[in-house]
């Protein structure tokens, strides 16, 4: 049985090209939805680039304040990728040779480990190794921090063996009421009622518009699944009241 | 002329839909992108949920630390959109009705201005309204934060109201040399002696790999075109010397 309390998560992204704009971080939203059906929630994200004082700060700020944290890139071959030293140097350890990535690359590279592969196989003292199904090194747990690579397919690869070792709080269930042609200031009113009444549970409202028309998702979150669908049925009702038409069934998400 | 100093700026980006993995987050790349053009670099990015004191903490530190901050999320009509207030807060001052914006909404409803709408027309004193050229109210700059919506098509529109009165710094040149069928692990080496030849740019390393094969982009970036051309001449020789194919030529990007 998963607990009643709340776990919660930081996402830590390294890397220049994010911020430059180059590349689009879906990362995050790989991490949220992971870890919320284990019942794991995403507190916050932070976007820093290939900075040592930035990096070093950002996790020594998130890990102290919450269960767990997550980062993704700057753990290549490369000069930028100074991930793993940062990680050393927010715990205060060194890093060292780690035997069974020095062993998987010789096998790889049939002995031709360049001194930039040989980075790779760094890992901070008292680190665990994090199963790398996809291509390349593993990435590694170091107290409650998980060191995962930026590239999404190998990052999602490695989530594979970080969720085993999460602690695993109630999953959050989300209903979502459609609501086609009509905007949120018409909707504001009932739905901050029935969210005042409700104060454990989350009421979102998300606008949308586009060439098929216009109108607003509503969502309701919450850890019990009954009181969940109590609440939808009383936002349906309160909608009703007040007139709204073009409402959807709820739906999962 | 533009300047030859750094003009950085961060991103907040607000809201619990992001964190929970519902919605992937563009405005970033974006905000990133648009700046970038007129010499403006995002040097942090954070996400943070709808909840007040995290809004306040977020926007004050960043507002302190950077030339500028966008703030993405939060100004609808509805009890969840909370940022108008945490800004306010932040800076200390009041909200207001904006007479303008009062009579915006006047003329779009009719005179219909439900109190949720009525909540879309408060800025904190001694802001300047950001125009909205798509939909709905429009967001505001006070000092030097710029609070826009979060609804991506948007947020677009005003940054085009944003743009112009940002102060200018010297444009990032990027050029990206992609190598095909060769990984970071041989690239490492000659990439971090050009990159250490010259500081003053960022050579940084992405490695690709999908159904048509693996590579790695190789991205020089610096406020100098002139010496941006001449890095990656010296790159590519570099990358020859060592017996590196399938290089293709630099694109801009």
């Amino acid at each position: 049985m998963a607990s009643t309390d709340r776990v919660a998560a930081a996402v830590l992204i390294i890397g220049d090209e994010i911020l430059s704009g180059r590349t689009q971080d879906t990362n995050l939203r790989d991490i949220a939805k992971t870890f919320a059906a284990h019942g794991v929630d995403i507190a916050e994200a932070r976007v820093v680039g290939d900075i040592k004082d930035e990096i070093v700060g950002a996790l020594n700020h998130l890990r102290a304040r919450y269960d767990y944290v997550v980062t993704t890139g700057g753990i290549g071959p490369t000069h930028d990728d100074i991930t793993a030293d940062c990680v050393a140097e927010a715990f205060g350890v060194a890093l060292y040779e780690h035997p069974d990535i020095l062993a998987m690359m010789q096998s790889r590279w049939q002995g031709e480990i360049t001194p930039a592969r040989r980075r790779m196989c760094r890992v901070p003292e008292g680190a665990s190794l994090v199963l790398n199904p996809v291509n390349g090194p593993p990435g590694f747990q170091i107290g409650n921090v998980f060191v995962l690579a930026g590239v999404p397919q190998v990052m999602r690869g490695m989530l594979e063996d970080v969720v085993p070792r999460l602690r695993s709080g109630s999953v959050v269930i989300s209903r979502t009421v459609r609501v086609e042609g009509t905007g949120e200031g018409v909707i504001a009113a009932p739905l901050e009622t029935v969210a005042k009444a409700h104060p454990d549970q989350s009421l979102g409202s998300y606008p949308f518009f586009g060439p098929d028309g216009y109108g607003t998702n509503l969502v309701v979150r919450g850890r019990d699944g009954a009181q969940v669908e109590a609440t939808v049925s009383e936002l349906l009702a309160a909608l009703q009241g007040v007139g709204v038409t073009g409402i959807k069934p709820a739906e999962e998400g």
